[in-house]
């Protein structure tokens, strides 16, 4: 089977790779479809290198067929349709013992701390297996993982029908928030300074504005009668973000910190104070979101291809990480790992 | 009847006034104790002054009895034994029409955009009124309005019993979260750098440590199995206090932001992300906190009359003020608006 390795120093070599075959609670998967994540990019830009070991596999977003089980595992058959939930907690911490398992203290995250599936063959612990829907291709089926998320931050959210949610950043995670958000009956505005994005949103019906042309906060003011907006989702990781973030919301509203801050912003925490807002920080998921993200995408409400910019071989993995960078033209590539187009 | 009258410029100067005989709607009370805020001591540093009209009386934090009733007000007589929850709210605002008219749009705080209680005689909204006790003194009930604000910080945390709370800030406000989360169950432990403030806390039985000395991190780690703090309170509003509160909590831990920040601190919005990590701000206090602080100050639950540093005549409010500078020796001082002591 072929893999793409990423050797450090923004190098991705492809390759030929030995399938691992699967140990007791494991499958193995055939890799039809995996998507680049923005995360697969920081680690190509040298991010978070302690946690690799080099040459390291990348990828996580992904959909494939069962090809083999190991010992002890029930309730699958080579051939089934599955995605997988990246998460590999140790179930002894304090955060596993309170329940909060996705957030273990000590967690492999499936992709990044172990390899992931930019490959023909990814071997992996059943736990962590998805069915993929009747109805769902195996493209779409690829977005999945990043639906969950869209699904884990909503669900934080406590949107509750008709209230008005403002997504700032319109990057892949940003778009599906703001979809999901709509598919939970939400009022949606997206805030967005890149021209790609700002069209993309609005060819899928979402409102969406630049925060360099338009007063986001003077719009959502007047959407709200002077109230401000429920719900705020911060996923532009960027100090603008952090400082609008506080702005939007009304009394009591709420906002989801999503983005992954490299350094910490300054935050208006005397707004904090005067509206009595709320803040929760969202990080992947748990298998109820997955479950929720499998439903909304199988039933059609979520226009998934149109979010696919492309689907590139697995030799063109970096260009596709190039094409990626500044955000572009560029939404979600997806790496045909076995050649199935379906 | 005589008042204390700010008269900007850190001027104080005490003379006599006319008492303001009550409108419709509105009582006159005679006052007996006013405690003298954090807030009042801002006001007196020049904060807030576009909200002054000058001379200003300051004070919001007292107990009096009734003098006279205006038109209108039914289930109060003269003599009445009373606090005031000092909140005017315009009820038309799109906070009020929600619910939530303690953080008014529009919102009078009576003593800053209105007159305050540093004076013989005070006339306010009939709907102010709370009702003290028997068995709680004009002295103890003057601490009943930061009592209030500690009352809702507490029951904004969700703290539940057995919880580990952490207070950073070992002010009154602190001291009294301290308290009031100790009274609804909670472990708690203090972080302050003063060492009257922390001596004061141990005196009471609170568990206080100064982060210039111990690693409060390690501590909270130590006392929860490596869990972290099921709630943080931030009372300091210092930049130390902002990068402390994030550091602390479990997964899923909340910390209420109940100091007041002048300027936007850094905050770690990466470990919110790590820990999902929960933040609300918390602001004065609903009826309910009024009533809450009433009845744990009635049981002889709080401590209060080991929070009073001193009780001073009216002439002395301007020197009281100068006591509370830089924190120092100094926690609660009331001000004896009536020369009744008991």
């Amino acid at each position: 089977m072929q893999a793409a390795y990423f050797e450090g120093n923004r190098t991705l070599r492809v390759g030929e790779g030995a399938a691992v075959e699967p140990g007791p609670g494991q499958v193995r998967i055939e890799v039809a479809f995996c998507g680049i994540c923005g995360t697969d990019l920081h680690l190509y830009h040298g991010a978070m290198a302690q946690r690799l070991t080099l040459p390291h596999v990348m990828g996580h977003e992904m959909t494939g067929r069962i090809a083999a089980l190991g010992a002890g595992v029930t309730g699958w058959k080579a051939g089934d349709r599955v995605t997988v939930r990246p998460l590999d907690p140790c179930g002894m911490c304090p955060a596993c013992a309170a329940g909060h398992s996705h957030i273990c203290h000590n967690l492999k995250f499936i992709g990044i701390d172990t390899p992931g599936a930019l490959q023909g063959s990814w071997t992996v612990p059943a736990h962590t297996l998805h069915r993929l829907p009747e109805g769902l291709t195996m493209r779409e089926g690829a977005l999945v993982e990043p639906v969950a998320v869209a699904c884990h931050d909503v669900r934080m959210s406590g949107l509750a029908r008709g209230e008005q949610a403002v997504v700032i950043g319109g990057g892949p995670i940003g778009i599906l928030v703001a979809l999901v958000a709509r598919a939970r009956g939400g009022r949606v505005l997206m805030a967005e300074v890149n021209p790609f994005r700002l069209q993309l949103a609005r060819e899928l019906g979402i409102e969406a504005a630049n925060p360099l042309e338009t007063d986001i906060v003077a719009l959502v003011n007047e959407r709200t009668g002077g109230a401000g907006a429920d719900v705020v989702f911060e996923v532009s990781g960027s100090g603008a973000g952090a400082d609008l973030m506080t702005k939007l919301p009304r009394t009591r509203g709420r906002i989801v910190v999503v983005a992954i801050y490299g350094e910490a912003p300054k935050v208006d925490l005397f707004r904090f104070f005067w509206r009595e807002l709320k803040l929760a920080g969202a990080r992947v998921y748990e298998a109820e979101d997955f479950e929720q993200a499998l439903e909304l995408a199988a039933a059609g409400e979520l226009p998934l291809e149109k979010l696919i910019t492309d689907v590139v071989p697995l030799g063109r993995v970096e260009e596709a990480l190039q094409r990626m960078e500044g955000g572009g033209a560029c939404m979600k590539i997806l790496v045909d790992c076995a050649g199935e187009i379906q």
